[in-house]
């Protein structure tokens, strides 16, 4: 723990296999001089009522890991607007150069007692379940690399925009690092870009390049990084032309079916999660992993 | 209902959702010249039984709305020749300029009783198990536009031949007016462009262009629109040349899981429609598309 | 059966529905020059213990058609290899010029008991359960033309590398033949280059080009084809680098539901298999389609 401290101490919480793009990533001083204030909140919500559309800035220092704390957050905020019947759209994007969010945050299940990682894994799916099944319009502008738990995020938007720089990368590599994306992490990515193109990537671990995530459909469109956000917005308003009714209703005949998989299963998703996670040699992994990217810093 | 009396003097009864491609529809003064003699058939159907091929031309002006009794005689010419052995091959084209066909009829669903929707379903729901499921190979001519139940229609056949002009626009719309494609709709969809083109395109009540088309596989194949009989006729010959018994059992088998789910789900889908239909704000949403209509013609 | 000795004696026993491809593999005097020696191995295991790659070698002349015996040895080496802890990769080619395997053997579905059709089928699933839920990563090194149950065969594999020449061709090509392709062969394909994809290729018995069959996904890369094999051995290198029960986990995850539906459903399948192809017309077609064979050979 000490270890971990020291960790904290430079202020580094990788998201889940972000290893990767990690190297990159700490290219930047950015990474190694911002602290997460636990304290503050890690995501900034500004909803703009005429509109009737949500941004939601995620602001965790330094590549938005998806802790405990994060996602509840995340879960909170997403349960408040979706009970606000005039909020219809919402924006998620990060405030974070470089990273939109480098995914699940490894010391939520390293090192941790089985509640511990239940609890967290819990969230996770609420994380999952709001948003995939969300009312409103939700699209990612996503202006950095999004790895494993990031790009499920964004996954479970209806549309996604990537900022066009070859420095990033996109998708769910989990098996790089010995974990597995669970069977709703792998139905998302199937309903967006096919049972081969899923196949491959999630055992291979690969990571996309924004012109390679566009080809295989991964993401939506590619924009000048500098353009994300207005792009993003800009196809807010297309998509808030729609009656918005028959739009929610079919959204939910497209996706119903992979969220009442885990609605039936979810405490057996728990339980495997829970078991795999917690197992010696998996624990291992995520131990010389955290080294490696300790390693690198030093 | 006199208003209704008006829009039928001018003869024009727009499919369900045509309304996108409406105002270049109507460019042409052919849509607002000629009158649908309802005694007439709606449906010309010529059979060689030296090729063993027939083909059905739509003509049912202005836009071969898909009136109950357009749906009525479709079945009917459907199941004649589906009984008739020496009959191998379906071509399914049209007699109206610029459309294939604009789709539903929504003077069925509008100010009609939940009985006369019911019944009205029951017949849409007839004409896609009829040839979704028909033994004979069947070939979608299409020489215009072809939205909602005209795209559906399409979608039945084994193959797509469009032609190759930018102005005419196909896909599955029916978000745009407020109503909801049924999950068999749907289902038909994804099994020919996959879900996630399919989740953008209904959600969004998408048209393509012929191209757009292409590119999602929605259409096989692009023609100049003067051989888009032709190529049909000759694409008819090769899938002729197939053993019939083999490509029946492979047709039943990519199609009978989908078939299978509509026929055990019949009523409740016909239920479900004719209580949605029937709501007052989808009623006024019905209007408000149809005085819109009637403006554009004025 | 003095008949099937006639063609024994050329020593062609084609693959099912190598048919529209014989002509071209004719060219080559190789294939009515060599003979099978029944005694000797139909497949050659070359195994490293150092990288943990073993390679089979298919060497049935002319054209490493699928017998009960080929099938029988394959099932053995599989299992031989899936025991060995230290055994991680698999490369599955061919020692035949020009051909990667022509599939199924139609002399063991052509005037052959009930009992014996049914003994072949069992062994062609078991092929398919050992090879698509292999733990092993496989790939098949595609040097030649692989229709029908050659191409099924490499679809069981991992990844796809084909020879880049324009004379071989792949697909499941049964329908030509007036056989079925059983659900399962469609379901691999489905999972591999989708529903429609499937839809058309199965319906119509088409083959493929790999410049074709690499653009619908049938195939993962092409090379030039005298490196096709150096290129699997390289593919191999780095898919062995990812974490090993991880990416086991995860194809299990991908392919585990088509894999459960034959195996609850064997003994129907094989049933319904025995009962088609010992239909007087099917038997009829094979006997047609191996004196067309016969034809072209004279």
């Amino acid at each position: 723990m000490a270890w971990r401290a020291a960790l904290r101490s430079k202020a580094v919480i990788p998201g889940l296999l972000s290893c990767s793009s990690h190297g990159r990533l700490c290219a930047s001083p950015t990474f190694i001089t911002q602290r997460n204030n636990s304290t503050s909140p890690k995501i900034k919500v500004d909803y703009d009522q005429t509109t009737g559309v949500a941004v939601m800035h995620m602001q965790s220092p330094p590549v938005n890991s998806l802790s405990l704390d994060f996602l509840t957050e995340l879960c909170i905020s997403l349960e408040k607007l979706e009970m606000d019947k005039g909020c219809r759209g919402l924006i998620i994007t990060s405030n974070q150069p470089k990273v939109f969010s480098a995914g699940l945050d490894i010391l939520e299940m390293y090192g941790k007692s089985p509640e511990h990682c239940g609890e967290f894994w819990k969230v996770v799916q609420e994380m999952w379940l709001k948003l995939y099944g969300s009312n409103m319009v939700t699209i990612a502008a996503i202006g950095g690399s999004s790895p494993a738990g990031g790009c499920l995020l964004s996954l479970t938007c209806d549309y996604r925009i990537m900022a066009d720089n070859p420095r990033y990368t996109i998708s769910l590599n989990e098996t790089k690092l010995g974990i597995i994306a669970p069977f709703w992490f792998k139905e998302t990515m199937v309903n967006t870009v096919g049972h081969r193109n899923t196949e491959v990537a999630l055992q291979l671990g690969l990571l996309y390049k924004p012109a390679e995530a566009l080809k295989i459909g991964l993401v939506d469109q590619l924009v000048p990084e500098d353009q994300v956000f207005t792009v993003a917005t800009q196809t807010m308003t297309k998509w808030l032309t729609i009656p918005e009714h028959a739009r929610q209703i079919t959204k939910s005949m497209m996706r119903n079916p992979t969220i009442d998989k885990l609605r039936t299963n979810r405490e057996a998703d728990i339980q495997n999660f829970v078991s795999f996670i917690t197992k010696e040699s998996i624990q291992k992994s995520l131990r010389m992993y955290m080294e490696m990217l300790k390693q690198r810093k030093a």
